[in-house]
């Protein structure tokens, strides 16, 4: 039976960063770092509707979210196949004006989520964004037109200033997926958004869990101010679309290490701790200052009894 | 009939550009950031030379320009096909040295444009800068010599410090493009110099217009101090040498987003308003102080009428 | 007769460069920065095992070493095809604790050099670290696992503070380059660490030197606090895993110039002089305010007979 796109349910495997989340991170927070794959999408050109709610968490910061109350940061990670349509309404809870800005995919300038654009959602009121995808394509003039795939991110792009510098701040930004027919899926997902000195508007950043040989897929992305390079370690990737390298011949760098700016997004997966066995696996920001200040989380991968090697990572 | 390479006919298309320029472009401001293409290169292996002048403005920021009076920031976006030569008489009109260092194509050591070569330019003197470029070809060890096909960028060395500090500020600077044989041909193209905390040596970024379907190039280059990240809204390209995959299998990402730093360039081709239609579509620096302070600007995409859906950017 | 791995004749190529080197770069700095290939790994699948030790130079900074006293900044240029492990012995001579952590390789968790998983070594002491690696291969779910080839890099990471910053700051740092079979290999080694805003911990970037013709490694790494652009004047590379286009239809960007943050690591092979002839070649970061304050070298390509055209770069 086909599960429920964006369901509640999307968000039911949030228990093993739960687990370890450091003291601070909400279980909301948790479940939006960590989720499993039932929000997935299914038959090729589908169009899904549903609601996005803008609104203030408890603590002041800001957040996206599936249902009134149940707003997280980063909101909720996205996905659909080349071809297939969101249709979004955004609802504004909030006393401000918000908005909704993708990368990546197809838009109408409606949809464009800019005040000079006119759109924007005033408060109490709610828009329809509409994002469209597509397939690889020819041009007449023999170009190839890229499909959609990427590794994407949206965000608000009106609060505070017209490029959204307060929306951001207070956690207004989420992941977007657009994968390519045949791209294998994972079994995990992390998205890591570095926001200013913060992860995830979080002082530490959050901790995340597989089984060795599970596929983890991490979605990064860049908010705010300053660049920064994310760093994993144990595992790496490809520098390409998808992080896998395409063929035996494919040129592509392998790096476990990547500088990024403000409004990049990248994405990869690894499968855990592949080559290097189990362990408490550390990611962070490599610019000195800013790991030393917090921007660092743990990937632990645990043997398939679940023990892990080494000291609990108590002193993180 | 052929048109002559580099004339002055070279920025007789910039009226669109100007329509839609910021209070406080000048014209030639809005002729160097939008050109037509007469001065595009013909046959393979051409040798063309001409004359370039340092010049000051009447604003007293610095520009390079091919005719007394006439210099731009950016200076001239100068193109050449991979085989092609370009000798450039640089006439300093300056009243200190002034120099013209290229990235990408070859020059002996005395067209370096840097004081540890003395190859730059007393004022009221001029100096010979030959440079060649070359096909993609093999080496006796069997690798491959890359051609020298890319977006790349000259600029000042000398003026206010041995690395040009003060003539980069001031605006000598500009792109050139190396094309190999069978490079498709942009409609459009627009240069975008992220400089400090400006755009073309600009408090607000040029606008720039193309109709629907026209094959807009921009060419983006970084200088100064500050890394950026280049947005455009509502079209993306492939992060390699063309900006167009390669084949269906070209891993190569696609992006919207791209982080840059000083003496780095790019260039790509979007098909204005493919996918996602017509309207005033913003790009700008991604970093949330830069795009707030100014580092934006709009591309506007018409109807085949001239039709613009959605409201006039008066706010911008 | 092959040479043994890792042995002091490893670093007797170093004459060259310290005829070029600037006043206050020590014999050993020279040597770290220029070295023959005497190192150079050598049969598939080799375990080679030998003694890292961690040591105070003279003027208070801090470096690896492959004997004691022989410590330089940046470390050892380690190589390995891919298949090969290293076991090193890290040896602590300092009155702090000391780690070694590696990036792109495989190691256990117990090789991982960070506090947070117990495997740093306290004052007096010394710890194997045993890096692994592998050829590429392909998944059960049809995958391919990458190689382990590519520029890498090793640093403390627990001097000062948990991520190293004090060990980073001062010295502990080198490069680890991961050859695949096959991959062509270079006549001279150039090892350039943008480290805060020094070269090499110098205030001035270190000068090298090839006979027109030969080719010339690069291995570029970032540490520390600041992005920087690597710049490379009269030569280029393409921006993929071994700086070499795998093909005729290899889409990768051909560049110059090259952004880069902390933990990077990146590398090529230039033929000194191709297409532009000899000449003293500067290479700099090209963030304005870096390169005037000195984070800038020379790339000296000399005739075959030695002669050099142009002036001395006495003022440099």
């Amino acid at each position: 039976m086909r599960r429920p796109a964006f369901s509640r349910r999307a968000f039911a495997g949030g228990a093993a960063a739960a687990a370890l989340a450091p003291a601070g991170l909400t279980a909301a927070q948790a479940r939006a770092a960590t989720q499993d794959l039932a929000h997935r999408p299914a038959a090729r050109g589908e169009v899904r509707r549903f609601i996005l709610y803008a609104e203030q968490l408890p603590d002041g910061q800001l957040g996206y979210g599936f249902e009134p109350g149940e707003a997280t940061i980063p909101g909720p990670l996205l996905e659909m196949y080349e071809g297939d349509t969101l249709q979004i309404d955004l609802v504004n809870n909030l006393d401000v004006d918000v908005s909704l800005h993708v990368h990546g995919v197809d838009y109408a300038i409606d949809s464009d989520g800019t005040r000079l654009t006119n759109s924007v959602v005033a408060p109490g009121e709610s828009r329809l964004y509409t994002w469209n995808s597509h397939e690889l394509g020819t041009r007449d003039d023999g170009t190839l037109i890229p499909g959609s795939a990427g590794y994407w991110n949206y965000h608000d792009h009106v609060v505070g200033t017209d490029h959204g510098t307060g929306g951001l701040q207070r956690g207004l930004y989420g992941g977007l997926i657009v994968r390519r027919r045949g791209d294998i899926l994972p079994d995990k997902q992390f998205t890591v958004v570095f926001n200013d000195m913060t992860t995830n508007n979080l002082q530490q950043g959050p901790n995340f869990a597989a089984k060795i040989g599970e596929r983890a897929e991490f979605i990064v992305i860049t908010h705010g101010e300053f660049y920064h390079t994310f760093h994993l370690h144990g595992h790496r990737w490809a520098d390409n679309r998808t992080g896998f390298l395409a063929d035996a011949n494919d040129p592509t760098r392998v790096i476990d290490n990547k500088i990024c700016g403000p409004g990049d997004s990248f994405g990869f997966q690894v499968y855990a701790g592949e080559h290097v066995g189990p362990g408490h696996w550390m990611y962070h920001c490599h610019v000195q200052s800013h790991s030393d200040h917090g921007m660092v989380g743990i990937f632990t991968v645990s043997n398939e009894d679940g023990s892990i090697p080494g000291p609990p990572p108590d002193h993180h």
